[in-house]
């Protein structure tokens, strides 16, 4: 019955969503806190690191149930990429989140948003999260650096900002080698992401004229 | 009556335009006066500080007036966001001019101009606007930040010509935070709109060799 | 005999050409030499100018007599406003002369370069003209700035190379009113003939991969 | 028997393909063991000296035996651009591996990619090569400059990183007149490839977002 098989693991996954949503939310939260709030006393610190553990440990479990579920695993690896980025770096898990929203919503047959508005509207939030991903990592870095100037999570933020929109004002740019290494990434995805919202607001922009001149 | 009260609704909106239009250029005029002629005498300064304060009161209160004729409030703000915008930040308004400016030439059925010469016409005009706004704005709160390196207006427009086209060079970057919130809006809303200008430029440079190349 | 007229005046353009294309080389090899070899011999210098003077003579005699033989001279103006801007600012001709070529190869029928390919030549040249002459013009005014990064000639290319691209390295910016003035020209209108070669590009690659796939 | 000469002409160039391929991977070992590791001992030096040459010369004689061979000499080398291209320049030789292992798949008929994924794979993996070998290059020139900004290949590769994805911060950039030279060949060449690489995922978001939507 391999049918019910991949009805069954596709019924898990629509059960197991909000479970994996507050432990996304959670891994977030408790990674934000222990970056921006560094004077954290012991037994607080010991609490969030625990989140933070708890939740990656979930998704990591998740993960390994549904390939060790799956018929085929070699299929199930390369077909759901996706979901081995976001096991491995929880930081950009709520991507599969907006992606899965996105399904839902389909498969609901909620009317919802024009072509265009909902890749600006994926693409935006994609990239909106992996800078604030992106420029949380860079601080904890950077911070530390003795000749960084990404002093601040503000100045994190300004890097990122200046990245994704690929302007690189350059006054704010990080020096260690894992703070680059997070760069490069968010250069190459964050070109990619930007560029698909820039497209798709013209591409919306075009449509809509188009049709105002036809009425 | 339901129709009637929209119909209505759209007479009150086509009458008011020449008084918003009015209206927006007193905003915008004494706005920049303030800005850049900070050496008024109390008197023109009161004056100016006036304008600015009646013409944004005369947003808000048609605005609002619309708000509370229209038959469903809340679908209202939400499919008039762009009116919600501008009149939270005034200085976008002429935005909405040009959108209605469009709209109406669409109605009177003027020839008018190519497809693609409309989208760069609308999406340029909001560029260079939004670069002027930002510009006068972020020269407003870094003039007199201690460690600035934006000094003069023209070192602000300067920026915000950099920035429009995610060139960036970093020789003239906002340090204070307002000056930075402002510029990541322009870096984001910007890249979207001169990316809309480029890509029209595109499709119309290929439709008029293509149309070159059939003749 | 309105359309007489009309075909008379095509074929004095026609005509016209070779001597408006030797009087543009000659126009951008002046203002070149000038620009680049300042040590000039007073007689030579005199030279060089009375030829700049010269051929920019020429191109505002040809406009000129274009517009009064024309039978509306507000819709020449208005259709023909290439002509007047290259005309204005005759180191831009060349983009004309661009133009003009492609017209008269597709007037012959000539096979030629595939849609896109002649996109890319055409805007590709057109980018890389006016980043030599806004090297040339930033050159010209930054070098003897006191305070310019721009200090030789190979800055100023390096400078327009990564304008066009909208890289922006920041390390060789104009300091100038003028050479700002010139800089923004550069930024808005490279970053649109940039983006068409690189829409083109894109284009290209989008077919010759489509059409494999067919085969 | 024309049609003989060019059958054998192909049967010739895919016979070649595994030593070539060979060839470009000891080319671009060597090259990169000369730059990255300065302090050979001279006979290791002497070695991979002539693992360069010898394999540059397999090129050139490969390039000059398929261009004696076939038929028509100027259109050879004029439908051949780019081995001409990966002849003169075997760091990017690479670039036709690509070309010619993405023919092969399709002349097997292999299902493999979307058509945007190819692209994307195609221009993305030109655009990695093309950082490699420009970083390697002006890494090679740059480390001995005086005044130079990029002392280590890892700051080599964080530049071509940020001029590929036109971020350009400015915090490494190339000094001496070679290494500015090829900083330019990248920008243009980059800003291409990345664009299709974007434009192509752009692409592939509108269709699968398209084909979600009518499922």
């Amino acid at each position: 019955m391999p049918v019910d098989r991949d009805t069954r693991l596709q019924e898990w996954e629509r059960r197991a969503q909000p479970y994996l949503f507050i432990a996304s939310i959670l891994f977030l939260t408790s990674y934000t806190v222990r970056v921006l709030i560094p004077g954290l006393s012991p037994g607080w610190d010991a609490l969030w690191e625990t989140v933070t553990i708890v939740s990656w440990a979930a998704f990591v479990a998740e993960y390994l149930a549904r390939l060790a579920y799956s018929r085929d695993r070699w299929h199930f690896v390369r077909t759901r990429w996706l979901d081995l980025i976001v096991t491995v770096l929880p930081l950009l898990r709520p991507l599969r989140m907006i992606d899965l929203h996105e399904r839902m919503q389909l498969r609901r047959a909620v009317p919802g948003l024009a072509l265009e508005a909902r890749v600006m509207t994926y693409s935006g939030l994609a990239a909106l999260l992996l800078g604030y991903a992106a420029g949380l990592a860079v601080y904890h870095d950077e911070r530390s650096a003795p000749d960084a100037n990404i002093r601040t999570f503000g100045d994190a933020v300004w890097w990122a900002a200046s990245t994704l929109t690929t302007t690189g004002y350059g006054d704010a740019t990080p020096v260690t080698p894992r703070g680059r290494v997070i760069a490069v990434g968010l250069m190459f995805v964050g070109v990619a992401l930007v560029g698909a919202v820039v497209g798709s607001f013209s591409a919306y922009l075009m449509r809509r004229f188009r049709q105002e001149g036809e009425r």
